[in-house]
C-alpha cells in the first residue's frame, strides 16, 4: 500500500516558491468562501513520526487565517474526559460550520497504538474502527468535508529524518526515546497502518497517503488536495442547496438497516395500541408504592454516585402526558446537587452550527450525576420528522446515529432509561381543557399543543417506528400507560430504581 | 450576630401546610416571569452543617420548575479546573439570564475552611473576600439578583440535629466524622462565620441569616425571602427599562477608582501622541531580528508548556494597524497544537445571555497553552463605548472588572501581554487604499472600517483612558509604533519572548 509513497518524489525549493503565492491566494479565498458555507472542514493528520504531520498543521495555520482554524492534538485524557464516553473529547472539539478543524491522530491514536503494541487483537481493533467509521459518517452525512492525510516515510527515510533532527540543536528536543522505539517497531507499525487505512478509507472519509520525505513535495500535496476537495465540496453543497434534488443524492439512508418505512398504515396496530390503558393505581397504593420506590432510588443513586455511575433519563410523550410531573416525583427522591434537568428548547446558535447530536454530547455530565431530559435527541425522529423540519434522509439516518450514541453511553457504564408517556387522544383533550381552567397552569398550554394534536396519527406512526428502530437490548424503551398519572409515576420511578439496581449488581463503575 | 437566629422560632406543620399552596403558586408565577427577564438569580447557601442547606436547595427544586434551575456544589477541583484560575469553575456554572442558579458554599468554601483550620490568617482571608465582593458586584452590576442564605444552628441544636440524623436509618449516611469534627470546632466556626458575613454583606449581595432548627420555619423564611426579593427585582428592572433613568441609578461607577472622565480634550496630548512614530527597521535587520525573536519564543514557549505556564496575548489597535500580520509572525514560531487564535466577533446568543466577561472566562485554555486574542474584552471600553453599545455605567465600571479579571489570570501564573498597535491616521488611509487595490485583500476592508475612521478622535480618547486605567504593574500595555510593519512585528515578538523569559526565570508554573 505504501510503495507508491516511497518513490522519492521531490519538488525543488524554487519550484515550490514559484507555485506558492498563487496557491496561497486560492486557499485564502476558499477559506473566506467556507466561512459563509453550511459545513465544517475536518482534517486528520496521522502517520509515521517525522513524516511532517505537525509541520503540515503549522503550515496551514501559517498560510490560512488562523482565526478560523482549530488545531487539536490529544494527550492522556483529563479526569473530566475520563468521566465521559471516549468520544466526548472529540465531539467537544469539533469545528462549527464555516471553520476548519485540524486534528492530530485523534480518534485513531489509542486503538492504533494498542494494536501495534499487541494490547488488542485485530478483531477488537476492527470494532474500534467501526466506531470511527460511524463517527466520520455521521459528520459527513451532515455535510462535513473530511480529509485524512497519512504521512508516510520508508524505514530508511525515517531513520535519516530522526538522525537529522537529532543533529539540529533547534530541533533535537523533538526526537524522544519513544520515537526510536517506534522506529524499531516499524514493520508492525506498517502492518497496522495498512489495516487501518484499508478499513477506514470509506466513501466520504478517504485517506490520502502522502510521501513525507521531501518537505516541498509533501506540503504541496497536502495543500493541493485541500484546495481541490474544498473547491469541489463548496460547489457540490451550493448545487445541492439550489437544486432541491431528490434526497437520496444527499447520502445517508437508514444507516445500515433497511431504509424502507415500516408497513404501518391506518389500519394496522402500532406498539402504542398494545398498551393496556386501563392500568390504574388507587390513592392509597400510590402513596405507599411511590414512597417505597423513591426510597429505593434515593439509596441506589447514592451508591451509584459513590461508584461514579452516571444516569441519563429520557422523557418523551404526548403533550400533557405528565412528563413534568413524573420528572418531579423522581427528582424529589434525589439530591438536587447531583441532578440536572434539561428541557429541550430551540437550539442556540452555537448548537445550530454543529451536528444535531453535538448539543447532547456537550451536556453529558461528570461521573455519578443524573441527567434528566424533558424531550431529547428523539425530537429528530418525532417533531422534526412530522413537521418536516428535518429532511427525509436526515431523520432516517438519525436512527442509526442515535443507536450509536446510546451504545457509547451504555458502554461507558451510564445507566440509560427512555420513557414514552402514552395517553389516549380523549385523555389529552380532557387535560388541555383542565389546563385552560387552572390559572397557574395556563402558561403550560400553547397553540402549538393544539396544532400537534392535529397530527396525532402522524406522530403515532413516528413513535412506532422510533420504538422499532431504537429499542435495543442495551437501551430499551419503557412505554408508560399514563392515562392514570399515579400508575405512570410509580412505573417511572420503579423502572429507574430497577435499572440502577441492575447496574450496581453488574459491578459497573469505578471499583 | 447569630443571637437573633437562636430564638427557637417555629412554625407548626399545619401552619406550613396552610401557607404552602399559595406561596408555591406565587413562586411558580415569579419563575415564569423571570424566564422573560433580562437577569439571572444567584442563590448562595452556606452555614452550619445540619442547618438545612441542601434541604432548602432540594425544596426549591421541588417547588419550582427544576428545568430552569441550575444546582451546583463543589468538591475538589478537577485537573481541568486546577489548570485555570480558581474562579473559572464558578464562571462556567453561572446561570444565564432568566434562570436561577443555586450554589452550595461555592466561592466561600475554600477560604472559609482555611480560616477555620488556621491555614490562613484573617488578613489573607480578607484578600480572598475582596475577590468575592468584586465577583458578586460584577454580577450584580450586570443585573443579577444575588441572595445569600446563612443557615444557622446553635451549638446545642447542631448536636441534637446530628444525633437525630444518626438515629434515622435513612439519614445516618449523611453524618460523617467530618461533621463531628466541625462540631467540635463550633466556636472557631462561628468566629469565622461572623467575620465572613460582616465582610461580604454588601449593597447588592447581602446575607440573610436563617434560624435553621425548625424545618417549616426555615423553609418559609427562605421561600418568602426569595419571593419578595424576586418580585422587587422584577419590578425594579422593569421600571429601569421603561424609565430611561440617569445611569447613576443603575449602580456601578468606576469600581473604586474615581469615576470622573480624565481631562483629555482636543488640545491635550494622549499616550499615543508620546509614541515615536518614526521608528523603522531595515529589511535586512528585520529578517535577522525577527528570526532571532521567533527562535527565542519557540524555545521559551516549549519550556513554558512543559512547566504548565499558559500565555494569553491581547491584540488591539486601529483597523489596518497590522494585528493579523503580527499575530501570524508570532504563531509561526509556535506549535499550532498549542495555540488558539480567537477573533472577537459578535457574541453568540449563549454569550449574550451572560455577563460580557463570561465568554472570555469560558475560553481560557488548559495549562501550557497560548491563547491569542484578535480584539478582546477591551471592546467594552473601545468600540462599545464609542459607538454607544454599552451604557455609560457599563463601560465605566468595566475598567475595574477588567483589572480584576487580569489580576486573576496573572495570579494564576498566566503570562499576559497586551498590545495596542498604533498607526497614524494618514498611514491608515494609505493602507485602506492599498487594500482596495489588492483583490485577495479586499474582503478585509468593510464599510465599518471607514465609519470607525470618522470616530478617530473619540477612539483616541478611549484608548488613552483605557491605558490609563488598565495598564497595571501586573498587566502593562505595550504600545507598538506600527507605521513601520517590520518594527511593529519584531517588537511584538520580542515583547512576548521577554515576558516568557521573565516568567520562566521567576520559577512560575508547576515544579
Amino acid at each position: 500500500m505504501f510503495r507508491t509513497a516511497e518513490l522519492g518524489r521531490k519538488v525543488s525549493k524554487e519550484e515550490f516558491e514559484r507555485q506558492a503565492p498563487d496557491l496561497r491566494i486560492e486557499l485564502v479565498d476558499l477559506q473566506q468562501a467556507l466561512r459563509q458555507a453550511d459545513f465544517p472542514v475536518i482534517l486528520v493528520f496521522a502517520g509515521v513520526d517525522g513524516a511532517g504531520k505537525s509541520e503540515s498543521m503549522n503550515l496551514l495555520n501559517e498560510w490560512l487565517d488562523p482565526r478560523w482554524i482549530l488545531t487539536r492534538a490529544y494527550g492522556p485524557a483529563s479526569d473530566e474526559e475520563r468521566e465521559r464516553p471516549e468520544y466526548w473529547r472529540f465531539w467537544r472539539d469539533l469545528p462549527p460550520k464555516g471553520r476548519i478543524g485540524q486534528f492530530l491522530s485523534c480518534w485513531y491514536s489509542r486503538p492504533f497504538m494498542d494494536l501495534v503494541n499487541g494490547a488488542i487483537d485485530v478483531a477488537t481493533f476492527d470494532e474500534y474502527m467501526a466506531r470511527v467509521i460511524t463517527f466520520e459518517k455521521t459528520l459527513a452525512d451532515d455535510g462535513a468535508l473530511i480529509l485524512k492525510f497519512w504521512m508516510h516515510l520508508s524505514k530508511n527515510a525515517q531513520k535519516k529524518r530522526l538522525k537529522a533532527l537529532e543533529k539540529d540543536p533547534n530541533q533535537s528536543w523533538r526526537v524522544t526515546k519513544q520515537d526510536w522505539r517506534h522506529w524499531e517497531m516499524y514493520d508492525s507499525f506498517m502492518f497496522a497502518a495498512e489495516h487501518l487505512i484499508a478499513r477506514t478509507s470509506v466513501a466520504d472519509a478517504r485517506w490520502s497517503i502522502v510521501e513525507g520525505e521531501d518537505h516541498p513535495y509533501r506540503s504541496l500535496t497536502v495543500l493541493y488536495t485541500l484546495r481541490d476537495a474544498l473547491k469541489h465540496h463548496l460547489d457540490r453543497r451550493r448545487t445541492l442547496a439550489r437544486a432541491d434534488l431528490p434526497p437520496a443524492i444527499l447520502g445517508g439512508g437508514g444507516g445500515g438497516v433497511a431504509t424502507a418505512a415500516p408497513p404501518v398504515t391506518d389500519g394496522l396496530p402500532t406498539v402504542l395500541d398494545a398498551l393496556d390503558m386501563s392500568a390504574t393505581l388507587s390513592k392509597g397504593d400510590y402513596r405507599k408504592d411511590l414512597a417505597r420506590q423513591q426510597g429505593r432510588v434515593a439509596v441506589l443513586q447514592r451508591k451509584a454516585r459513590a461508584r461514579g455511575i452516571s444516569t441519563v433519563l429520557v422523557f418523551e410523550g404526548w403533550d400533557a402526558a405528565g412528563k413534568g410531573g413524573s420528572i418531579r416525583r423522581l427528582t424529589r427522591a434525589l439530591d438536587a446537587r447531583q441532578v440536572t434537568v434539561i428541557p429541550v428548547a430551540a437550539p442556540t446558535d452555537e448548537e445550530q452550527a454543529q451536528h444535531y447530536l453535538w448539543r447532547f454530547w456537550r451536556q453529558l455530565g461528570r461521573a455519578g450525576r443524573v441527567l434528566v431530559y424533558d424531550r431529547s435527541w428523539y425530537g429528530r425522529v418525532l417533531v422534526e420528522r412530522v413537521e418536516g423540519f428535518a429532511a427525509d434522509t436526515e431523520w432516517r439516518r438519525a436512527y442509526a446515529e442515535i443507536r450509536d450514541f446510546e451504545d457509547q453511553l451504555v458502554q461507558h457504564g451510564i445507566v440509560l432509561c427512555k420513557f414514552w408517556l402514552h395517553i389516549t387522544k380523549d385523555e389529552q383533550l380532557d387535560r388541555f381543557r383542565r389546563r385552560e381552567e387552572i390559572p397557574y397552569k395556563r402558561w403550560k398550554l400553547t397553540d402549538e399543543d393544539w396544532r400537534n394534536r392535529e397530527n396525532w396519527h402522524a406522530y403515532t406512526l413516528a413513535v412506532n417506528e422510533m420504538v422499532e428502530r431504537t429499542s435495543t437490548h442495551f437501551a430499551p424503551w419503557t412505554l408508560v400507560e399514563a392515562n392514570d398519572k399515579r400508575h405512570a409515576r410509580v412505573k417511572v420511578v420503579r423502572t429507574v430504581a430497577d435499572a440502577l439496581e441492575a447496574a450496581l449488581a453488574d459491578g459497573a463503575g469505578k471499583t
